[in-house]
C-alpha cells in the first residue's frame, strides 16, 4: 500500500464540533424575516376521484395568507425521470397522502387549522395495493395515459420501457448465454419466490424546506433537507418554467437521508406558497406526514438458478417485481442493478426480467444499499439452500463461483480491484464458519457484491488562498455520512498540504458546481475524483509559479511536507503560502483548478452491455450468529460480521462508523422494521409502533476491512456508506435455518413466521 | 466597430427590479438570531497617551455582553500595506476618531450608554494637522518605530520607501529624461503651488458590518458594506491570526463606495466581540462617526513646467505632497499615479518627487479618480496659465503636446487605442470652445488620462446549467456602479447566450474565486477579462460536446443566434441547452470554465519603467461654462461637457449615468464639498453641514463617448466609472478665470475664495 499523509488517517469529522455543540443548523432552524409556516393537505384516500375542493373557509380565517391547489400551479406533468405527476394532485388522487392543497399562515396551529377547514368531497376508486396484483390483465389502471407521459432528463437513457395499457412503468431484461442451455447442463435447479418488505429510511429529520420567492427579481431561495440540492433546483426550474439559474437551494446540515432524501418534490409546495404571498414560507413535517410520505422499494423475486452436482452454478434467471407506488420517479429501479442482480458470481447464463410496476401506496425511494439488499435476501438464502440440496458446503460452493480478478460480469466488464474471495474468507473466520454452536444457535454466512455508482456527473473547483490555505467547492451534499471530512482529506492529500489547511464549504446552488447528489456511495469515488482532478490541476499551477520564483524547471519540483523542493536539489525550496500570496500579489493571478468526474456504470437502454466503462465495483461477506427460541421463535442476533472491500480507506473511525452503522440498520430491516398498511395507509407512522433499532440493539460485531483498490476510485477508494446493509438479512436468514431448520422466504424475520415455520416444520 | 449581440446594448440593470422596491438587502438589515448592537468608543483627541482605561462601571450595565480594548484582541500591528497600526489604540491615540474601545450590548442604546460610560484619562499630545508642517524637521513624529514597521502582503512590491526619524512613510520618485536640460531648453518656466483639500466619499449608506462568529468551529461569517470583500478576509485573517480559509465574507448589495469603503478595518470590533460574546454583533455607524472615518486624500502639489514660445512643453517637476493621516495603509497613493503625473502630455523630461506623509488627521482613503482628480487640478491649471503667458491658445497647446497612438508615456509604455485628441475636440466642440461669452461668463476646457488599474488578480468560473442558463462566479463587489450587469453582458456576449440566461450571484469569499475588489476602474477590465477567458473555455467545451453529437469536428462549429452550428452546413445543428442537458446526464461531464487576469500597470519600486506590462490608459476631456457673480463671487455652472474614451461600450444607458454621476460629484468636490477642521475633529459631519450635491444641482450637460479599443481590454473596453470626476475642478477653474480673471490654486471654489480673488485683482 503507498504510504499517504491525509488518506487512511483518522482526521476529526469537519463537522462534529457543530454537531455536538448542538450550534449545527438545520432546515427547520433557518429563520427568515416574515416567515410564514406552511401546511399540506393531503389525500386520505389510496385511490379516489377529486370532486370538488372547496378553500373558502380556509382563505377567511383570521393569520391564512394562502390557500393553493392545483389550480393555482402551472398545469403541465412533472418529473425528472418520468413525468408522471403533478405538482399537487388534479381531478385524481392515487396514495394516502398525496398532496392535494397547501396553506401559508403565520403560525404551525392556524396552518393545521386552515388545512383542515379546506373541504374535499372525493368519489373513491378501487386501489391496487400489491405489486403482483399490479401486474394482473384487467386490474385498475393507475395512469391511463402512461404511454403519453414524457421522460425527464435523467429518464431519456432508458428508451421507453412502460407498458402502456398496464401498470408496468418500466420492463428491463438483461440476457447472456442461454438460460435454455444453462438450465439443461445443470444437475438440479432450484426455484422459489422472496418478498422484500417496505420500510422507511429512519433519520432522524423529517423532510423539511423553507423557500423565499423574490418579487424583484423572479428568483427563489430554497433550504431543503435533501440529498440531491441540484436536483431540486432542476425540480423547481421544470416544475415552475424558470431557468435554473432563477433557483438557488443552500446548503444546510442534514440530519440523515439514506435515500429517504433523494427525491425532490415538496419544495414545490413552499416555493408555489412563497411565489403567491412574496414572503418565506417554511414547511417542515410533522413525524406521521413524513412516515407516509415515502418508503424503501419492496419487491418480489422468482429465482431459478441452475447448479451442477459439484455446485457450478450454470444458469440463473430471475424476474423481479419493484413496487415503485404510485409514481414512478423512482423508475430506475427497475434498471439500476440489472447487471448486478446475478450476485457476486460468475454465472455462464443469465436471464432477467424487471418489472416497475404502479401501486395504490406512497411512491418507493431508494434505500442504503442501493436496491442491492432485496436481490441479494434472495441469492444469498437461494445459495445456501442449493447447498443444502446438493450436500455441499455453502462456504465452499460460494468460493466456487465467485467472481476473481479478470472476471467479465453480467455488465460484460472485466473486472478488478476484486476482493470478493478475501471478503468471504474473513468473514468466513470471523463467525466460525463450520464450528459446532450451541442448541438453538446457528451460523449463517453471504457474500454480496454493489454495482457501481449511477454515471452521474461531479464537479469540483479547488482554489488556493493568499496563505495557502484550500477551498474546495463541490456540490455534494453531507447528509451525516462523513464525506465532508472524507472530500477534505481527499484535497489534502492531492495538494500536498494538511487537512486542516482546506475548508469545504457547504454547497450553495448559486456557486458550487453540479452535483448529483449523495446515493449509491457516490460522493467519494465521482466526486472524490472530480475533486483529485481539479486539486491536481491546483497543484500543478502552484508548481508552475514556484519554479518561476525558484528559476528552475516546473518538472523538478515535488510537494513535499509542505513544501516545494527541488527534487535533486532540496536546499532550494519555497512553501505553498510562499507561491499563493505571490499568485495573488505579482505573478500570475490566484491558482485555480476544476475537475470533473462522471463516474459509473453507464447505462444504455435494453440489456446491452455497457463495455468498459469506468466502474468501481464494490465487495462484502457478512456473517451472522443467531439464537432462535423455540417457544416463541424470537430470534436473538449474538453477532454479526462484516468484512468489506472499501479499495483504499479515506478515514478509518468514519469507516467504522459506517460499517457499524449499515449493520445495525441492516439488523432493524431484517428483524424489526416494517411499514404496516391498513389498506394504502401506514398504520404505523411513528417512532413508538415502528420500531427502528436503537444503541441498546447494537450486537457484539466485527468489522473487517480489505483493500483491493480500484484502478477507477480516488487512491483505489470505493465508498462505502452503503455495503453493510446489504447482506445481514440473508446472513440471519442463513443463521436461523441453520439454528432451527427452517427456511423465511418473506422479510423482516418475525417471531411470528419463526414460530410459523417451525409449527409447519415436518417434525 | 464589430457588431455585437449583447454588449454595446442596455442591457436593464440586473439589480434594479430589487433597488427600485426597496427589497435590495443591505448589510444593516441583515438579521441574526441573538444578533447583538456593536458600538466603538473613539478618541477625542488628534493625538494623544492614553493613560488609563476604566471598563468596570460599562460592563457591570444591564444588557452589556462585552467591554473590549487592546487588552483583549492580538497584540501585533495589521495593515494590508504597512502594519502601522493595531487593532485598537494601545498607550497612544493619533486621530480625533482612532477606535479605544467597543461595546457589545442588546440595543442600540444600551450599547452607546456604556460606550460613554468606559472612562479613558488621556494626557494631549502635539498635532500635527497640516502635511507640509508634518515633513517640517523637528516637527513631532506620529511613528517613531517607522524604520521597523513591517510590509503586508500588498505592500511588498514597494521596497522600503519610508523615511525613518521623519513623518515621511513613502517617498517615490520618477526620473525621464533630464529635467535640468529641459528647463535650459525652455522659453518660459511656470512654478506655482496647488492645493486640494479633504472630502468626503458621499455614499449614502455608512460603513457596517456584521460579524458571526462560529465556537464550534471557529469559523467567522461577515457582512460588510466594503469594496474589497476579499481583502477584509486577508484583514480578519491577519488581525486575528486565522487561516483565510476560516474567514468568510458574504455579499450584500452596497450603497456606494467612491473609494471610502477599499479599507477594511471596522470589521475587526465585530469579529472580536462576536469571538468573546459567541454572538452575531452589528456595527452601523452613525453619520457623524461616519463622517470621519476616511477622507479623500488632500495633497500638496510644487509644479514647474517648461515651455518653448510655441508652446511645446520642454519639462516637467512636480513635487507632490499626500497627506495620508494617521495611518499609512493609503501609503500607495504615493506610488500608485506616478507614470500619470505628467499628465496627457508628450514632456520629454519630467522629474517627479512623490511624498505620503502621516498626519494627525483621520486616515485617507482613495477617492473615486484614483488620485488623478488632484494632479490634474494642477496640471490643467498650468496648462492654461502657460497658454496666457504666452498668448497661445490654451486649446491649441494641448493639441500641441497631446500624446496619441504610438507615443510612449513616462511609464515607458508604447501607447495603444488613445482617444486624448479626438476627447479634447469633441469637448472643445461641445462647450462652443472660442465662442463669445456672455457678460461675467467664461468657458474653461481641459484634457487629462488616467492609469491602469492596479495590478490586482481577478478570477472568474463560469458554469453552464443543464438548460444552458449559465452561472458566473466573481469576487467583485457590486457597489452601485452597474458592474454586475456590465459583466453578464460580457459573459453572454462570449458564451453566444441571451443577456438574461446569465445569472451572476453576489461574491461569497467561501466560494466565489479571488477579486481584488471595485477599485481604480478595474472590473470592467479585470474582472471583465477573467471572465471572458472562463466563457471562452465553457463555449469551447460546449463546442466539443456538440461536435460529438453531431458527430462534426469541433473546429467547424460556430454559436450563431443560440444555435450551434455545422459553419458550412447550418441545416446541422444543436442548441446549447441540449448540449447542456447531455453534458450534465451522459456526455463528458458539466461544463465550467476558469479565467484569471492580473492586469494593470505593473508596479515596481523607485522609478523603473514597468516596460509593456499589459495596461489600460484612459484618456478624456471635460468643458465648463460658468458665470461669476462680480459681487458674491458665487460661481454657477451653466453647462459642464465630458467626452470620454471608453474603449467599447458595454452598457450605453449605465455609462450614462456614470458619466453623468461622476460629473455631479466633480462639481461637488470643486464647488461646495469640504471637510472642515477643528483641530483634528471633523466640524461638519453630517448632510447638513457638509454640502453634497443633489438632483437639484445637476446642470446641462453633454457627454460624448469616443470609442478607441484597448488592446487588452475586454472587447476593448477600458472601464468607465471613474474618469468624469478628474477634469471637472480645473475645468471650473479656468472657465472662472475666463469668466472673471482670477485665477483660484485652492480647492474647493468657494465664494469666498473667488471673492477675494476679485478684490486682490489688480484693477
Amino acid at each position: 500500500m503507498p504510504d499517504y499523509r491525509v488518506i487512511g488517517h483518522s482526521a476529526p469529522r469537519v463537522d462534529a464540533p457543530e454537531k455536538a455543540t448542538g450550534r449545527a443548523v438545520y432546515v427547520a432552524e433557518v429563520r427568515l424575516p416574515g416567515m410564514l409556516v406552511g401546511k399540506v393537505l393531503r389525500s386520505p384516500y389510496p385511490h379516489a376521484r377529486i370532486l370538488r375542493i372547496d378553500t373558502s373557509r380556509a382563505e377567511r380565517m383570521p393569520g391564512v395568507k394562502a390557500v393553493l391547489t392545483s389550480r393555482d400551479v402551472p398545469a403541465h406533468r412533472v418529473g425528472l425521470v418520468l413525468q408522471d405527476h403533478y405538482i399537487f394532485a388534479r381531478d385524481r388522487v392515487r396514495y394516502v397522502g398525496e398532496e392535494v392543497a397547501a396553506v401559508a399562515a403565520v403560525d404551525e396551529e392556524t396552518a393545521q387549522e386552515a388545512a383542515e377547514a379546506i373541504e374535499v368531497e372525493y368519489e373513491e376508486l378501487p386501489a391496487v395495493l400489491d405489486p403482483e396484483e399490479a401486474m394482473v390483465p384487467d386490474t385498475p389502471l393507475l395512469h391511463e395515459e402512461l404511454g403519453r407521459y414524457e421522460f425527464g432528463a435523467w429518464g431519456q437513457q432508458y428508451g421507453r420501457p412502460m407498458r402502456p395499457g398496464t401498470n408496468v412503468c418500466g420492463y428491463f431484461e438483461l440476457r447472456q448465454g442461454s438460460v435454455e442451455q444453462g438450465f439443461r447442463e445443470a444437475d438440479y435447479v432450484f426455484e422459489d419466490t422472496f418478498r422484500t418488505h417496505s420500510v422507511h429510511h429512519g433519520y432522524l429529520e423529517p423532510h423539511a424546506c423553507l423557500a423565499s420567492f423574490e418579487p424583484a427579481s423572479g428568483r427563489v431561495t430554497i433550504w431543503s433537507s435533501t440529498q440531491r440540492p441540484f436536483l431540486v433546483r432542476s425540480y423547481i426550474s421544470l416544475a415552475f418554467g424558470l431557468p435554473v439559474s432563477q433557483v438557488r437551494v443552500v446548503g444546510t446540515w442534514v440530519g440523515g437521508g439514506f435515500g429517504g432524501k433523494g427525491r425532490p418534490g415538496h419544495e414545490a409546495f413552499a416555493v408555489a406558497l412563497s411565489q403567491r404571498t412574496g414572503r418565506p414560507v417554511r414547511l417542515v413535517m410533522a413525524r406521521d406526514e413524513d412516515f407516509a410520505l415515502f418508503r424503501a422499494p419492496e419487491c418480489v423475486i422468482k429465482l431459478r438458478i441452475g447448479a451442477k452436482r459439484d455446485g457450478t452454478l450454470t444458469a440463473l434467471a430471475m424476474e423481479i417485481v419493484w413496487d415503485t407506488g404510485a409514481y414512478a420517479e423512482a423508475l430506475n429501479y427497475g434498471r439500476g442493478p440489472l447487471e448486478a442482480l446475478p450476485g457476486p458470481y460468475d454465472i455462464p447464463h443469465v436471464s432477467i426480467a424487471s418489472y416497475t410496476v404502479y401501486t395504490n401506496r406512497m411512491p418507493a425511494s431508494a434505500f442504503r444499499g442501493r436496491l442491492m439488499p432485496q436481490p441479494t435476501f434472495a441469492i444469498e438464502s437461494a445459495i445456501d439452500m442449493i447447498a443444502e440440496k446438493l450436500g455441499l458446503d455453502a462456504l465452499e460452493l460460494r468460493l466456487k463461483n465467485l467472481v476473481d480478478e479478470g472476471s467479465r460480469n453480467a455488465a460484460g466488464q472485466v473486472l478488478r480491484g476484486v476482493g470478493a474471495r478475501q471478503c468471504l474468507q474473513e468473514a468466513a473466520k470471523a463467525i466460525g464458519w463450520g464450528r459446532k454452536t450451541a442448541p438453538n444457535r446457528g451460523i449463517g454466512l453471504v457474500c454480496y457484491h454493489k454495482y457501481p455508482p449511477p454515471p452521474y456527473p461531479s464537479s469540483a473547483v479547488v482554489q488556493l488562498n493568499e496563505d495557502g490555505t484550500a477551498l474546495v467547492q463541490c456540490g455534494a451534499p453531507e447528509i451525516g455520512q462523513g464525506s465532508q471530512t472524507a472530500l477534505a482529506q481527499i484535497a489534502a492529500e492531492e495538494l500536498g498540504v494538511r487537512f486542516e489547511d482546506v475548508s469545504l464549504p457547504l454547497y450553495d446552488t448559486d456557486h458550487t458546481p453540479f452535483d448529483a447528489g449523495a446515493l449509491g456511495d457516490r460522493i467519494t469515488t465521482t466526486c472524490g475524483n472530480a475533486i483529485r482532478i481539479a486539486a491536481a490541476e491546483a497543484r500543478e499551477q502552484a508548481l508552475a509559479i514556484a519554479a518561476q520564483m525558484l528559476k528552475v524547471n516546473q518538472g523538478d519540483l515535488t510537494v513535499e511536507d509542505g513544501r516545494i523542493v527541488v527534487r535533486d536539489a532540496p536546499e532550494i525550496w519555497t512553501t505553498l503560502p510562499r507561491v499563493c500570496a505571490a499568485a495573488h500579489t505579482r505573478l500570475g493571478g490566484p491558482i485555480i483548478g476544476t475537475g470533473t468526474y462522471m463516474g459509473g456504470l453507464h447505462l444504455r437502454g435494453g440489456g446491452e452491455p455497457p463495455g468498459d466503462a469506468p466502474a468501481v465495483w464494490k465487495y462484502g461477506a457478512q456473517g451472522a450468529e443467531v439464537e432462535v427460541d423455540p417457544e416463541t421463535g424470537a430470534v436473538r442476533v449474538i453477532k454479526l460480521v462484516s468484512a468489506q472491500d472499501v479499495g483504499q480507506t479515506i478515514n478509518p473511525l468514519s469507516l467504522q462508523g459506517q460499517m457499524d452503522g449499515a449493520a445495525l440498520m441492516g439488523l432493524g430491516l431484517s428483524l424489526w422494521e416494517e411499514l404496516r398498511f391498513d389498506g394504502g395507509r401506514v398504520a404505523n407512522p411513528n417512532l413508538m409502533d415502528y420500531r427502528l433499532p436503537t444503541a441498546l440493539d447494537s450486537v457484539k460485531g466485527e468489522n473487517t476491512v480489505v483493500e483491493c483498490a480500484s484502478p477507477t476510485g480516488p487512491f483505489g477508494a470505493k465508498g462505502v456508506g452503503e455495503e453493510g446493509t446489504v447482506g445481514v438479512a440473508p446472513a440471519v436468514a442463513n443463521a436461523i435455518h441453520n439454528a432451527a431448520g427452517v427456511r423465511l422466504r418473506e422479510l423482516p424475520l418475525t417471531p411470528e413466521k419463526v414460530r410459523a415455520a417451525l409449527a409447519a416444520k415436518p417434525a
